[in-house]
């Protein structure tokens, strides 16, 4: 089993992690993401263009852009979920889209209310702008591992739907475990189909985003979506769970040997910042024990 | 990597579980145990013969002890701390006894103000009086993996430690994650002096639960400690975690096709008996969201 050496680590708290939250003003939004940035974070999705009326924490999006400005070094991605909103995110300059899709129909019908072909089709379109100024699309597959509704996912299934996307012009494939379904068999014999040049998005609704992260490492991928102090879903309500935590992966890695070029100490101060901006603790173990280098 | 075909869960639940919660009667504790063996539970820590002022949650030990009465196929293990306890243990009949011991000098210290080579002595004790019944002894090794003050504890010394304890009786050896400072890489290298045959002990303080016991599964451990509901320490506090839930390892044993012996509905109803028993929720995720089989 060799590990890889290093991995990117895209963090996704200031979108995936605060969309189910109450609001917090975009001047602690930029703050949350500073302090990511001064952690080491050189990719994250910092915003979605979304109707805010569907997704109140997610307004102002091209306000936070615009406010974070071009760091160096730093890849900012953004959320799209229609023609509309890539050409907004293109508008305010970011450096990726992200669009979703899922590898489960039911899923897909009741999240956006189209079939997976029609999401392929407005992919498609995305990708086709995004092309027009050079801009990497990266399709994250939801229910890649599992459907609440179909229950397991053929594995060659989420591998064609990669290779489709993938044609329609996607430069990335993200295979998300949107509810908690994937297990370090289910994660193996998905990459024995698509290979492992894909990105990794974990959540914790089971208690397995740490564990099949490092299947995953056992396996070679290198490209993981996390979330600072774990936040996303609804951490608190019984039954739901966030993502992986930033923090518990980076603390993984570190002890592994795998460079994430994210600092520990200052990661966890972000995570910390975020539970002040938004009043409630977040569910990160690390987080509050510190990295077991921490002493009594 | 040659996974176990099946492994052994010693559920700690009613003990390590309780000890740390406010203390309910002997009559839920019994109950608690009984959802636990319906489940398939075998190998099952019921008690700690220590005294009810320092630890109220364990008091009248030999009471419940005496309600469990023999249920066919189960060994009933109890924690003796010394040698008043294991001879109240020993007349109370219990299958087995659990004795704890420290890998890091300071935790020992702090924890029975003893020193190594005194516990050591009296494990001894308690391990001379078992023999007389043909009573096993477990030795549970905290801080194996780690200590909060030294830092680090040399596998080299873990491995003598479990060699020693071994001469004076122990049957079995534990190594305990008492801190939340294993990780995969420390557990391999520990393993790699240790062998396989010992139990793990596994705590979340970190959240590192699952990801350890699956490093444990890849060497080839089948013997694990863990607690209904993820009970233990204090889950609820900043920085304080419980055991690694029952639960979480089951779901993944059962994916992986490890056999455990124990049913994933019934010990999700134990896990939510002992919130109902508690007054309190666990941390477990998969008591609340189910086995990966769940359907919406």
């Amino acid at each position: 089993m060799a590990l890889p050496s290093s991995i990117v680590v895209r963090e996704v708290g200031a979108r995936d992690g605060l969309q189910a939250e109450a609001p917090i003003t975009v001047e602690q939004r930029l703050e949350l993401i500073d302090a990511l940035l001064v952690a080491g974070v050189t990719h994250i999705e910092v915003a979605a263009f979304v109707s805010p009326k569907a997704v109140p924490a997610m307004a102002d999006a091209e306000i936070v852009v615009a406010g974070l400005g071009c760091p160096e070094g730093v890849v900012r991605a953004a959320l799209v979920p229609n023609r509309r909103g890539a050409e907004m995110a293109l508008a305010a300059g970011v450096d990726e889209l992200t669009v979703t899709i899922s590898a489960s129909a039911v899923y897909n019908e009741r999240n956006v209310r189209m079939t997976i072909d029609d999401s392929i089709d407005s992919i498609a379109a995305t990708c086709a702008l995004a092309a027009d100024v050079a801009v990497p699309v990266d399709a994250v597959v939801s229910c890649a591992f599992g459907s609440p509704y179909e229950g397991d996912i053929v594995p060659e299934f989420v591998s064609l739907l990669a290779a489709r996307l993938r044609e329609v012009g996607c430069a990335a494939i993200t295979l998300a475990d949107t509810t908690g379904m994937c297990t370090p068999r289910r994660l193996d014999a998905v990459l024995a189909v698509t290979g492992t040049d894909i990105g990794l998005h974990l959540h914790e609704t089971r208690g397995t985003g740490l564990v099949n992260a490092y299947a995953g490492l056992l396996a070679g991928v290198t490209r993981f979506d996390t979330s600072v102090g774990g936040l996303g879903g609804s951490p608190f309500a019984a039954g739901a769970a966030g993502n992986l935590a930033t923090e518990e992966l980076v603390a993984l890695c570190d002890d592994l040997g795998i460079a994430t070029g994210i600092g520990i100490d200052a990661l966890i101060e972000a995570a910390l910042l975020a539970e002040q901006l938004l009043g409630h603790a977040v569910p990160s173990r690390v987080a509050h024990a510190g990295p077991r280098s921490r002493r009594a």
